[in-house]
């Protein structure tokens, strides 16, 4: 199962009977091998259905187009599926943007260096200078685009252009700037932010301020697709951990990071192997 | 340490220097064996101080009504305290409310049954008749006062003439009506209510569908004393469970049944124990 | 997908490709819905394979005996399938042993009596009589057979005799016997014990005193099916606990019971939904 | 309740009535502000007392070297105390011993960096040098003493030079040999080890091959002193993750490695807030 050979196909489609079937059927008979299948209803009857599958790739008898075309001619048109064939060996394009805390970013490019993480990291883009040595330690360009109240629109396009449509996700490792809808319409479900409270709990500015004055018991960190409206976005993943009325605004801060590192490092690597669908405003995760 | 023989003391005031010197010494100079000692500052220059003291009676000096009579001029009034002391051995009164889910209730009523919650619990009262069979069970009335949009003041007024001013704690054991600011006024910081949500997130009605709908990777629940505002009171207790887009809205509850179930039960014990104190809408838990 | 319709397939056999397509087609052409399927394999090549099918049977062409005997014919012999199927309108027969402790039976019980756990459960059977009114509320048998040192042998007969090779599972709910290996050998795989330590520390008697002496910052709780080697059977399930320094052995029996209870509940559940395959001395647990 | 003004108090002795009001009096009477307090009695008859005091120094009377000598004729001599004094100002030198796995030790250093570890980190040694450059990339001296079964005792005397009595506390972030008796009695309850096992399970080589084969559900790590018993020394911190029979041996690696490098940086913050006090074989941490 190496990443040489490994494959995987996701569908979206309305459930109805042998759909399974078909799907198994289908690469069985053109020589893939299936090393994991996942698959979810919302319900049996007019529900949606989900299904993930990792299959290898050595014996198939067609080339990947050929696979993929007599795939969307003899199973997908069939029960009208949103679907996609992605390949282990395709590396994805992965830029993160980052402004002055580092734990979230050196988390990500400490599993890229062990490869945890499989991407190829194009770019780190910050607003601040703060990272530069830290990301070029890792042999990986470091762009420092300053944003203020002025240039933010300009910034972003600066961004746009840096990118190319050529980046297949975004990871915002504590980027300090709030990214325009028109901005986010250029990648949608390609931008994964790692906001640092338990959502919907603390939208916004200062969470573990707002989870100090609240005086929870536990506070958290949320992974999500960044949508137009702020920290509301399909939530990938979240954890917690425990706080006490001990525990100081900047103690709150120093648990926190280990678990937004956590979460944010989980979320990109289940983007990168394909194990997220998203339905309407929510994730189907198959971990 | 039994709880024949053992007090607590609370302690809330200004911080400066030489309150635990003061308090420590007071109580080893009267002969009370300090068994456990908590204490915590907001700030040490300008702070609230706060102190649990746990202290063992047998050998005593003076008689408890001249004790804390002393207490409160050698020591409290010279650092402006609100202070209080409570003794084991005067079990404290507990009523609980509870509507129809018996999961909250059996949890504290089986805790109280084997003496792991230590209190006298004095009635259940319900709007409903459903668990009277389970709770006559544990030999303990069992009173049903519907209530309904019509006569929901005068079911209060019920309620409290029951209660008479003779409980030490309500416990909301899945209690579904709103109490009103009235009837909260009489029992202030001293009704307990488990709340089926992380709080901040969800307050109000259906936390579980909303937390469906939002599609949260972890669901909770919170123990919190009830004030006027709805699911804004001190939040005592909370905790999580993980959830996934395989649970469907069912299981969600049953999920977090055994949690909502353990997080009151812990409040309460605290709550029996002497280990919370209230600042402004925050708990300090010494446990 | 209630009861009534639900059915499930659990099988092992040998990796090779097409077990999945195979199978699901089989299912498919014969009408049945396919809900849920999840499949794990040791190793793609030369490994085991393991796979649950949870199907919907109301538009099935053929009747359960011949669906049986067709699938053994047209799959199972071809791949030399271990497998079975069960249907949850058939509900399995439970019997609960136990001594003197009483959480994990009346969790087992509680959850039973809310049909959060499905099974019948045809009798409690006891070395004391301790728990004989508790029980009774629930209008389940309860046989007492005292157990000493001399009459070990003749107790498990006549529990054997009881039994009468009816019950699907025996649940050991903190009995607190040890069971011959012969007495094991008349329910191989059906009999779930809770282990009141994290396994495979802390075998045999007295855990929690073994964790206090260790000195662990963590305590556990082991469900698992018993064979003839003592608390060495394979695990279905565990969690644990956070304790410290403070904790007492009454506190760390007490913190224990929660998870006791929990653990072995979740155990029990999913034998009863078909959810565990035994793969040498280790669980595949398919929930 | 700066570094520079920060001292903690640790004591153990007998425990009697009176020891809180002798310490915290004597403390208030020279200047000191008590920020913090903390005891333990194992059994307030006849038991053992551990206390942590935290105290602000600016204004007190008299030097450190009186203060001390003060306390010890006017306070430790009658209760027979063991106790010492630390100065948050006086950083404790630290040296880390490690092996090829870098995540331990990269989380000590970069914690290090950002001064959440509060240390003189004096110089890493390691038996290879596959982490020279992330080490001096931190600007700490690395030094590299390969070990084989000829040289071992040679290897540890040339470490002991290295270290020169002057460290406070020796880290091993995994490093992968065994310490001779000898070259820990150097050290006694100062070399802090992290075993990849929630010990007392797994002691001993390869305890993810061990976890594996056992078919735990749950993997973890264990901080603690290391003494002339292998894994056998008073454990400090643990924690655990949930894994499953999906988990190859790789990934169990890969969790644990997680809680692994989180349970050491907490064990060694710990020790160096002097928040650790040993009774026999266990540990009184007051954090």
């Amino acid at each position: 199962m190496s990443d040489e050979t490994t494959a995987r196909l996701l569908i979206k489609c309305s459930d109805c009977p042998g759909i399974v079937a078909s799907v198994s059927n289908f690469f069985y008979n053109h020589g893939a091998n299936i090393t994991c299948l996942d698959q979810h209803s919302t319900d049996p009857e007019d529900g949606v259905f989900f299904m993930r599958l990792e299959f290898q790739t050595p014996n198939i008898d067609i080339s990947r187009s050929v696979l993929e075309k007599t795939f969307a001619e003899a199973v997908a048109k069939r029960y009208n599926m949103d679907w996609k064939i992605s390949y282990a060996s395709s590396k994805k394009k992965m830029a993160i943007l980052v402004s002055k805390y580092d734990h979230a970013l050196l988390e990500i490019l400490w599993l890229w260096s062990r490869k945890a993480i499989d991407a190829d990291v194009t770019m780190v883009i910050s607003n601040h200078d703060h990272l530069k040595t830290a990301v070029e330690n890792f042999a990986i360009p470091y762009v420092t685009i300053p944003v203020n109240k002025e240039n933010k629109l300009d910034a972003e396009q600066e961004i746009l252009k840096l990118l190319d449509n050529k980046v297949d996700v975004i990871v915002l490792a504590r980027y300090m700037q709030i990214l325009t809808g028109q901005f986010v319409s250029h990648y949608p479900n390609k931008i994964i932010n790692i906001h640092h409270s338990f959502l919907p709990a603390f939208v916004g500015a200062n969470p573990y301020r707002q989870a100090a004055e609240k005086g929870v018991k536990i506070i958290g960190a949320t992974a999500h697709y960044v949508t137009s409206k702020l920290d509301m976005g399909p939530i990938i993943e979240q954890d917690v951990i425990r706080v006490s009325h001990r525990n100081t605004m900047a103690e709150l801060k120093e648990l926190g990071r280990d678990i937004e590192r956590n979460v944010l490092a989980r979320a990109v690597k289940w983007h990168l192997e394909d194990r997220i669908i998203i339905n309407d405003n929510k994730t189907i995760v198959f971990n």
